[in-house]
Protein backbone atom coordinates (compact mmCIF):
# COMPACT_ATOMS: atom_id res chain seq x y z
CA UNK A 1 0.00 0.00 0.00
CA UNK A 2 1.28 3.40 -0.74
CA UNK A 3 0.94 7.07 0.50
CA UNK A 4 0.01 7.89 -2.78
CA UNK A 5 -2.65 7.15 -5.04
CA UNK A 6 -1.86 4.58 -7.39
CA UNK A 7 -3.27 5.62 -10.90
CA UNK A 8 -3.52 1.96 -13.55
CA UNK A 9 -4.07 3.83 -16.72
CA UNK A 10 -3.19 4.03 -20.58
CA UNK A 11 -1.58 7.15 -21.88
CA UNK A 12 -3.32 6.46 -24.90
CA UNK A 13 -7.04 6.94 -22.80
CA UNK A 14 -9.00 9.78 -22.70
CA UNK A 15 -10.64 8.03 -19.80
CA UNK A 16 -7.16 7.40 -17.86
CA UNK A 17 -6.08 11.14 -18.78
CA UNK A 18 -8.70 12.82 -17.28
CA UNK A 19 -7.65 11.23 -14.06
CA UNK A 20 -3.92 12.64 -14.56
CA UNK A 21 -5.58 16.08 -15.42
CA UNK A 22 -7.54 16.36 -12.13
CA UNK A 23 -4.34 15.13 -9.88
CA UNK A 24 -2.39 17.44 -11.50
CA UNK A 25 -4.85 20.58 -11.71
CA UNK A 26 -5.81 19.76 -8.23
CA UNK A 27 -1.59 18.54 -6.94
CA UNK A 28 -2.79 15.54 -5.79
CA UNK A 29 0.13 13.09 -5.29
CA UNK A 30 -0.22 9.85 -7.54
CA UNK A 31 2.14 7.12 -9.10
CA UNK A 32 1.10 5.94 -12.71
CA UNK A 33 1.05 2.47 -13.62
CA UNK A 34 1.11 2.16 -17.41
CA UNK A 35 -1.53 -0.72 -18.44
CA UNK A 36 -2.03 -1.52 -21.85
CA UNK A 37 -5.83 -1.32 -23.22
CA UNK A 38 -5.08 -2.79 -26.61
CA UNK A 39 -2.63 -6.01 -25.61
CA UNK A 40 -4.72 -8.00 -22.92
CA UNK A 41 -3.24 -6.38 -20.26
CA UNK A 42 -6.63 -5.42 -18.61
CA UNK A 43 -7.72 -8.96 -18.37
CA UNK A 44 -4.91 -11.01 -16.68
CA UNK A 45 -5.86 -12.18 -13.60
CA UNK A 46 -3.77 -9.95 -11.45
CA UNK A 47 -5.42 -6.81 -13.55
CA UNK A 48 -9.37 -7.88 -13.03
CA UNK A 49 -8.41 -9.11 -9.02
CA UNK A 50 -8.04 -5.45 -9.13
CA UNK A 51 -10.76 -4.23 -11.51
CA UNK A 52 -13.29 -7.47 -12.06
CA UNK A 53 -14.44 -5.06 -15.00
CA UNK A 54 -10.89 -5.21 -16.52
CA UNK A 55 -11.31 -1.85 -17.63
CA UNK A 56 -8.94 1.31 -17.02
CA UNK A 57 -8.49 3.57 -15.32
CA UNK A 58 -8.44 2.19 -12.16
CA UNK A 59 -7.04 3.74 -8.93
CA UNK A 60 -5.94 2.32 -5.19
CA UNK A 61 -6.34 4.93 -3.06
CA UNK A 62 -3.97 5.88 -0.33
CA UNK A 63 -5.69 3.77 2.18
CA UNK A 64 -5.60 1.01 -0.36
CA UNK A 65 -9.43 0.80 -1.33
CA UNK A 66 -9.68 0.35 -5.64
CA UNK A 67 -12.05 2.67 -7.48
CA UNK A 68 -12.97 2.55 -10.97
CA UNK A 69 -14.78 4.10 -14.09
CA UNK A 70 -12.96 7.52 -14.93
CA UNK A 71 -15.90 10.01 -13.97
CA UNK A 72 -16.56 8.35 -10.72
CA UNK A 73 -12.68 8.57 -9.93
CA UNK A 74 -12.37 12.29 -10.91
CA UNK A 75 -15.75 13.50 -8.61
CA UNK A 76 -13.93 11.56 -5.46
CA UNK A 77 -10.76 13.03 -6.20
CA UNK A 78 -12.04 16.55 -6.85
CA UNK A 79 -14.84 16.80 -4.25
CA UNK A 80 -14.35 19.62 -2.69
CA UNK A 81 -12.79 21.91 -5.13
CA UNK A 82 -13.69 24.43 -7.78
CA UNK A 83 -13.64 21.44 -10.00
CA UNK A 84 -17.06 20.53 -8.14
CA UNK A 85 -19.44 23.24 -8.22
CA UNK A 86 -20.81 24.22 -4.56
CA UNK A 87 -24.25 25.40 -5.77
CA UNK A 88 -26.80 22.17 -5.83
CA UNK A 89 -28.22 22.09 -9.49
CA UNK A 90 -24.86 23.36 -10.89
CA UNK A 91 -23.43 20.21 -9.49
CA UNK A 92 -26.67 18.66 -10.94
CA UNK A 93 -25.92 20.01 -14.69
CA UNK A 94 -22.00 18.62 -14.35
CA UNK A 95 -23.27 15.02 -13.47
CA UNK A 96 -25.96 14.94 -16.03
CA UNK A 97 -22.63 16.01 -18.67
CA UNK A 98 -20.40 13.53 -17.20
CA UNK A 99 -23.42 10.57 -17.71
CA UNK A 100 -23.56 12.12 -21.19
CA UNK A 101 -20.36 11.81 -21.87
CA UNK A 102 -20.08 8.41 -21.16
CA UNK A 103 -23.28 7.79 -22.86
CA UNK A 104 -23.58 9.65 -25.86
CA UNK A 105 -20.19 10.55 -26.71
CA UNK A 106 -17.36 8.36 -25.52
CA UNK A 107 -18.97 5.12 -27.48
CA UNK A 108 -19.15 7.59 -30.28
CA UNK A 109 -15.59 9.95 -30.48
CA UNK A 110 -13.45 7.42 -28.50
CA UNK A 111 -14.28 4.35 -29.95
CA UNK A 112 -13.71 5.80 -34.06
CA UNK A 113 -10.48 6.98 -32.65
CA UNK A 114 -9.36 3.64 -31.38
CA UNK A 115 -10.79 2.20 -34.56
CA UNK A 116 -8.98 4.59 -37.03
CA UNK A 117 -6.07 5.68 -34.99
CA UNK A 118 -4.81 3.14 -33.27
CA UNK A 119 -6.09 0.12 -34.81
CA UNK A 120 -5.58 1.88 -38.81
CA UNK A 121 -8.82 0.22 -39.52
CA UNK A 122 -9.85 1.93 -42.64
CA UNK A 123 -13.35 4.11 -42.80
CA UNK A 124 -14.95 1.61 -44.86
CA UNK A 125 -14.59 -1.42 -41.96
CA UNK A 126 -16.02 1.00 -39.38
CA UNK A 127 -19.67 0.98 -38.47
CA UNK A 128 -20.83 4.57 -40.16
CA UNK A 129 -22.82 5.21 -36.87
CA UNK A 130 -19.90 5.96 -34.81
CA UNK A 131 -19.78 9.19 -37.77
CA UNK A 132 -23.19 9.77 -36.97
CA UNK A 133 -23.69 9.40 -33.62
CA UNK A 134 -20.04 11.46 -32.63
CA UNK A 135 -21.21 14.38 -35.10
CA UNK A 136 -24.70 14.31 -33.04
CA UNK A 137 -22.47 14.84 -29.78
CA UNK A 138 -20.22 17.15 -31.46
CA UNK A 139 -23.20 19.40 -32.60
CA UNK A 140 -25.17 19.07 -29.53
CA UNK A 141 -21.54 20.50 -27.51
CA UNK A 142 -21.64 22.72 -30.14
CA UNK A 143 -25.05 24.30 -29.38
CA UNK A 144 -24.25 24.69 -26.02
CA UNK A 145 -20.72 26.40 -26.08
CA UNK A 146 -22.16 29.29 -28.85
CA UNK A 147 -23.53 31.16 -25.34
CA UNK A 148 -20.98 29.67 -22.94
CA UNK A 149 -17.75 30.11 -22.12
CA UNK A 150 -17.92 26.63 -19.77
CA UNK A 151 -20.42 23.77 -20.48
CA UNK A 152 -20.86 24.30 -16.50
CA UNK A 153 -21.36 28.06 -14.89
CA UNK A 154 -19.11 30.81 -16.04
CA UNK A 155 -15.45 28.63 -14.65
CA UNK A 156 -14.15 25.04 -15.30
CA UNK A 157 -15.41 22.27 -13.56
CA UNK A 158 -15.18 17.97 -14.23
CA UNK A 159 -17.68 18.34 -17.21
CA UNK A 160 -14.96 20.34 -18.98
CA UNK A 161 -12.31 18.45 -18.38
CA UNK A 162 -14.28 14.84 -18.99
CA UNK A 163 -15.61 16.16 -22.43
CA UNK A 164 -11.85 17.51 -23.34
CA UNK A 165 -10.17 13.71 -23.40
CA UNK A 166 -11.75 12.64 -26.45
CA UNK A 167 -13.33 16.27 -28.19
CA UNK A 168 -9.68 17.26 -28.26
CA UNK A 169 -8.69 13.99 -30.42
CA UNK A 170 -11.73 14.06 -32.30
CA UNK A 171 -10.28 14.54 -35.28
CA UNK A 172 -8.08 11.40 -34.65
CA UNK A 173 -11.23 9.44 -35.19
CA UNK A 174 -11.74 11.55 -38.96
CA UNK A 175 -14.69 14.13 -37.46
CA UNK A 176 -14.07 17.57 -38.90
CA UNK A 177 -13.85 19.66 -35.62
CA UNK A 178 -13.41 23.12 -37.89
CA UNK A 179 -17.62 22.69 -38.11
CA UNK A 180 -18.05 22.96 -34.46
CA UNK A 181 -16.26 26.68 -34.09
CA UNK A 182 -17.56 27.10 -30.50
CA UNK A 183 -16.06 23.69 -29.41
CA UNK A 184 -12.85 24.44 -31.13
CA UNK A 185 -12.49 27.64 -29.16
CA UNK A 186 -13.57 25.40 -25.98
CA UNK A 187 -10.95 22.72 -26.44
CA UNK A 188 -8.29 25.71 -26.66
CA UNK A 189 -9.50 27.45 -23.32
CA UNK A 190 -10.10 23.92 -21.36
CA UNK A 191 -6.63 22.94 -22.55
CA UNK A 192 -4.56 26.22 -21.64
CA UNK A 193 -6.54 26.34 -18.01
CA UNK A 194 -5.00 22.75 -17.68
CA UNK A 195 -1.61 23.55 -19.00
CA UNK A 196 -1.64 20.97 -22.08
CA UNK A 197 -0.29 21.89 -25.54
CA UNK A 198 -2.43 21.41 -28.40
CA UNK A 199 -2.77 18.16 -30.28
CA UNK A 200 -5.54 19.67 -32.72
CA UNK A 201 -2.81 18.75 -35.55
CA UNK A 202 -2.42 14.84 -34.67
CA UNK B 1 -44.05 26.43 -13.63
CA UNK B 2 -45.50 24.09 -11.34
CA UNK B 3 -44.65 23.65 -7.49
CA UNK B 4 -43.77 20.18 -8.22
CA UNK B 5 -41.07 18.08 -10.21
CA UNK B 6 -42.22 17.75 -13.46
CA UNK B 7 -41.37 14.17 -14.75
CA UNK B 8 -41.02 13.88 -18.64
CA UNK B 9 -40.89 10.29 -19.55
CA UNK B 10 -41.89 6.68 -21.02
CA UNK B 11 -43.37 3.76 -18.81
CA UNK B 12 -41.73 1.72 -20.92
CA UNK B 13 -38.11 3.16 -20.07
CA UNK B 14 -36.22 1.64 -17.35
CA UNK B 15 -34.32 4.75 -17.02
CA UNK B 16 -37.29 6.89 -16.51
CA UNK B 17 -38.87 4.63 -13.79
CA UNK B 18 -36.14 5.28 -12.15
CA UNK B 19 -37.05 8.99 -11.39
CA UNK B 20 -40.15 7.35 -10.46
CA UNK B 21 -39.24 4.81 -7.96
CA UNK B 22 -36.84 7.49 -6.22
CA UNK B 23 -39.78 10.16 -6.12
CA UNK B 24 -41.95 7.29 -4.29
CA UNK B 25 -39.55 5.95 -2.49
CA UNK B 26 -38.86 9.45 -1.00
CA UNK B 27 -42.64 11.00 -1.28
CA UNK B 28 -41.44 13.50 -3.22
CA UNK B 29 -44.03 14.94 -5.06
CA UNK B 30 -44.10 15.15 -8.97
CA UNK B 31 -46.49 15.00 -11.81
CA UNK B 32 -45.50 12.36 -14.49
CA UNK B 33 -46.14 13.58 -18.44
CA UNK B 34 -45.88 10.32 -20.47
CA UNK B 35 -44.01 10.75 -23.45
CA UNK B 36 -43.30 7.59 -26.17
CA UNK B 37 -39.53 7.70 -27.11
CA UNK B 38 -40.08 5.30 -30.07
CA UNK B 39 -42.70 7.54 -31.86
CA UNK B 40 -40.63 10.31 -32.56
CA UNK B 41 -41.88 12.98 -29.60
CA UNK B 42 -38.85 13.07 -28.01
CA UNK B 43 -37.40 15.00 -31.55
CA UNK B 44 -40.12 17.70 -31.84
CA UNK B 45 -39.30 20.99 -31.57
CA UNK B 46 -40.78 21.43 -28.03
CA UNK B 47 -38.70 18.48 -26.50
CA UNK B 48 -35.39 19.52 -27.76
CA UNK B 49 -35.90 22.87 -26.35
CA UNK B 50 -37.30 21.01 -23.01
CA UNK B 51 -33.76 18.39 -23.64
CA UNK B 52 -31.83 19.60 -26.63
CA UNK B 53 -30.15 15.67 -25.82
CA UNK B 54 -33.59 14.34 -27.22
CA UNK B 55 -34.07 12.01 -24.75
CA UNK B 56 -36.18 10.57 -21.97
CA UNK B 57 -36.32 11.13 -18.54
CA UNK B 58 -36.30 14.78 -18.41
CA UNK B 59 -37.62 16.87 -15.28
CA UNK B 60 -38.10 20.45 -14.61
CA UNK B 61 -37.74 21.11 -10.89
CA UNK B 62 -39.98 22.95 -8.83
CA UNK B 63 -37.94 26.07 -9.37
CA UNK B 64 -38.54 25.34 -13.18
CA UNK B 65 -34.80 24.83 -14.07
CA UNK B 66 -34.07 21.61 -16.32
CA UNK B 67 -32.31 18.42 -15.42
CA UNK B 68 -31.43 15.44 -18.26
CA UNK B 69 -30.07 12.12 -17.65
CA UNK B 70 -31.74 9.35 -15.78
CA UNK B 71 -28.35 8.64 -13.23
CA UNK B 72 -27.92 13.09 -12.81
CA UNK B 73 -31.34 13.23 -11.99
CA UNK B 74 -31.79 10.79 -9.20
CA UNK B 75 -28.53 11.73 -7.77
CA UNK B 76 -29.91 15.45 -7.29
CA UNK B 77 -33.38 14.17 -6.03
CA UNK B 78 -31.47 11.60 -3.44
CA UNK B 79 -28.88 14.06 -2.01
CA UNK B 80 -28.72 14.16 1.63
CA UNK B 81 -31.27 10.71 1.98
CA UNK B 82 -30.39 7.66 2.55
CA UNK B 83 -30.35 6.30 -0.65
CA UNK B 84 -26.73 8.13 -1.11
CA UNK B 85 -24.34 6.62 1.34
CA UNK B 86 -23.00 9.25 3.56
CA UNK B 87 -19.36 8.03 3.79
CA UNK B 88 -17.23 9.76 0.88
CA UNK B 89 -15.73 6.46 -0.55
CA UNK B 90 -18.94 4.51 -0.84
CA UNK B 91 -20.74 7.06 -2.54
CA UNK B 92 -17.32 7.22 -4.62
CA UNK B 93 -18.36 3.50 -5.33
CA UNK B 94 -22.16 4.44 -5.97
CA UNK B 95 -21.21 6.44 -8.10
CA UNK B 96 -18.51 3.65 -9.82
CA UNK B 97 -22.03 1.39 -10.28
CA UNK B 98 -23.97 4.54 -12.05
CA UNK B 99 -21.79 5.09 -14.76
CA UNK B 100 -20.84 1.41 -15.46
CA UNK B 101 -24.74 0.96 -15.79
CA UNK B 102 -25.13 3.67 -18.62
CA UNK B 103 -21.73 2.56 -20.32
CA UNK B 104 -21.39 -1.29 -19.87
CA UNK B 105 -25.14 -2.24 -18.61
CA UNK B 106 -27.67 -0.33 -20.06
CA UNK B 107 -26.65 0.01 -23.67
CA UNK B 108 -26.25 -3.61 -24.14
CA UNK B 109 -29.45 -4.94 -21.88
CA UNK B 110 -31.82 -2.16 -22.34
CA UNK B 111 -31.18 -1.97 -26.12
CA UNK B 112 -31.72 -5.55 -26.45
CA UNK B 113 -35.01 -5.45 -24.43
CA UNK B 114 -36.47 -2.17 -26.62
CA UNK B 115 -35.38 -4.48 -29.72
CA UNK B 116 -36.48 -7.65 -28.68
CA UNK B 117 -39.79 -7.13 -26.56
CA UNK B 118 -40.83 -3.30 -27.52
CA UNK B 119 -39.56 -3.43 -31.53
CA UNK B 120 -40.62 -6.94 -31.98
CA UNK B 121 -37.32 -7.87 -34.03
CA UNK B 122 -36.36 -11.35 -34.29
CA UNK B 123 -33.20 -12.89 -32.70
CA UNK B 124 -31.20 -13.03 -35.86
CA UNK B 125 -31.62 -9.43 -36.67
CA UNK B 126 -30.21 -8.28 -33.10
CA UNK B 127 -26.27 -7.65 -33.18
CA UNK B 128 -25.25 -11.02 -31.54
CA UNK B 129 -22.36 -8.05 -29.22
CA UNK B 130 -25.69 -6.79 -27.70
CA UNK B 131 -26.23 -10.77 -25.93
CA UNK B 132 -22.21 -10.97 -25.26
CA UNK B 133 -22.04 -7.76 -24.03
CA UNK B 134 -25.21 -8.20 -21.70
CA UNK B 135 -24.36 -11.43 -20.06
CA UNK B 136 -20.80 -10.16 -19.33
CA UNK B 137 -22.79 -7.29 -17.23
CA UNK B 138 -24.46 -10.29 -15.76
CA UNK B 139 -21.97 -11.86 -14.48
CA UNK B 140 -20.44 -8.78 -13.25
CA UNK B 141 -23.27 -8.34 -11.14
CA UNK B 142 -23.23 -12.08 -9.82
CA UNK B 143 -19.48 -11.93 -9.01
CA UNK B 144 -20.58 -9.02 -6.58
CA UNK B 145 -23.95 -10.14 -5.29
CA UNK B 146 -22.26 -13.52 -4.44
CA UNK B 147 -20.67 -12.03 -2.03
CA UNK B 148 -23.15 -8.69 -0.84
CA UNK B 149 -26.77 -8.21 -0.42
CA UNK B 150 -26.76 -4.39 -2.22
CA UNK B 151 -24.24 -3.25 -4.53
CA UNK B 152 -22.80 -0.63 -2.16
CA UNK B 153 -22.46 -1.43 1.31
CA UNK B 154 -24.90 -3.34 3.42
CA UNK B 155 -27.92 -1.35 2.50
CA UNK B 156 -30.17 -0.14 -0.89
CA UNK B 157 -28.50 3.08 -2.48
CA UNK B 158 -29.29 4.45 -5.87
CA UNK B 159 -27.03 1.65 -7.35
CA UNK B 160 -29.40 -0.59 -6.76
CA UNK B 161 -32.28 1.47 -8.01
CA UNK B 162 -30.33 2.46 -11.33
CA UNK B 163 -29.25 -1.34 -11.97
CA UNK B 164 -32.62 -2.91 -10.97
CA UNK B 165 -34.11 -1.01 -13.79
CA UNK B 166 -33.30 -3.14 -16.77
CA UNK B 167 -31.47 -6.29 -15.14
CA UNK B 168 -35.20 -6.91 -13.39
CA UNK B 169 -36.48 -6.75 -17.24
CA UNK B 170 -33.58 -8.40 -18.99
CA UNK B 171 -35.31 -11.67 -19.18
CA UNK B 172 -37.68 -9.44 -21.75
CA UNK B 173 -34.36 -9.11 -23.87
CA UNK B 174 -34.09 -12.55 -24.27
CA UNK B 175 -31.13 -13.25 -21.15
CA UNK B 176 -31.54 -16.00 -19.04
CA UNK B 177 -31.52 -15.16 -15.70
CA UNK B 178 -31.40 -18.17 -14.07
CA UNK B 179 -27.71 -18.68 -14.87
CA UNK B 180 -27.61 -15.70 -12.24
CA UNK B 181 -29.33 -16.85 -9.13
CA UNK B 182 -27.61 -13.80 -6.80
CA UNK B 183 -28.93 -11.62 -9.04
CA UNK B 184 -32.26 -12.83 -8.88
CA UNK B 185 -32.20 -12.93 -5.38
CA UNK B 186 -31.35 -9.46 -5.69
CA UNK B 187 -33.57 -8.19 -7.45
CA UNK B 188 -36.44 -9.97 -5.69
CA UNK B 189 -34.93 -7.97 -2.50
CA UNK B 190 -35.03 -4.50 -4.08
CA UNK B 191 -38.01 -4.70 -5.20
CA UNK B 192 -39.39 -5.62 -2.46
CA UNK B 193 -37.72 -2.68 -0.72
CA UNK B 194 -39.09 -0.71 -3.15
CA UNK B 195 -43.22 -2.66 -3.47
CA UNK B 196 -42.54 -3.43 -7.09
CA UNK B 197 -44.36 -6.14 -7.90
CA UNK B 198 -41.81 -8.86 -9.68
CA UNK B 199 -42.17 -8.93 -13.73
CA UNK B 200 -39.99 -11.68 -14.03
CA UNK B 201 -42.51 -13.62 -15.61
CA UNK B 202 -43.05 -11.34 -18.28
Amino acid sequence: MSDVVQVYGSSNSGNCLKVKWVCDCLTIPYLWTEVDSFDGSTRTPDFLALNPAGQVPVVQLANGRVLAQSNAIIVHLAEGSDLVPADAYARAKMFEWLFWEQYSHEPAIAVRIARKYYLKQRDEDIDPALMTKGNAALARMEQHLNAALYLVGPALSLADIALLAYTRAASRGGFDLASYPSVVAWIARTESQLGLESIASG
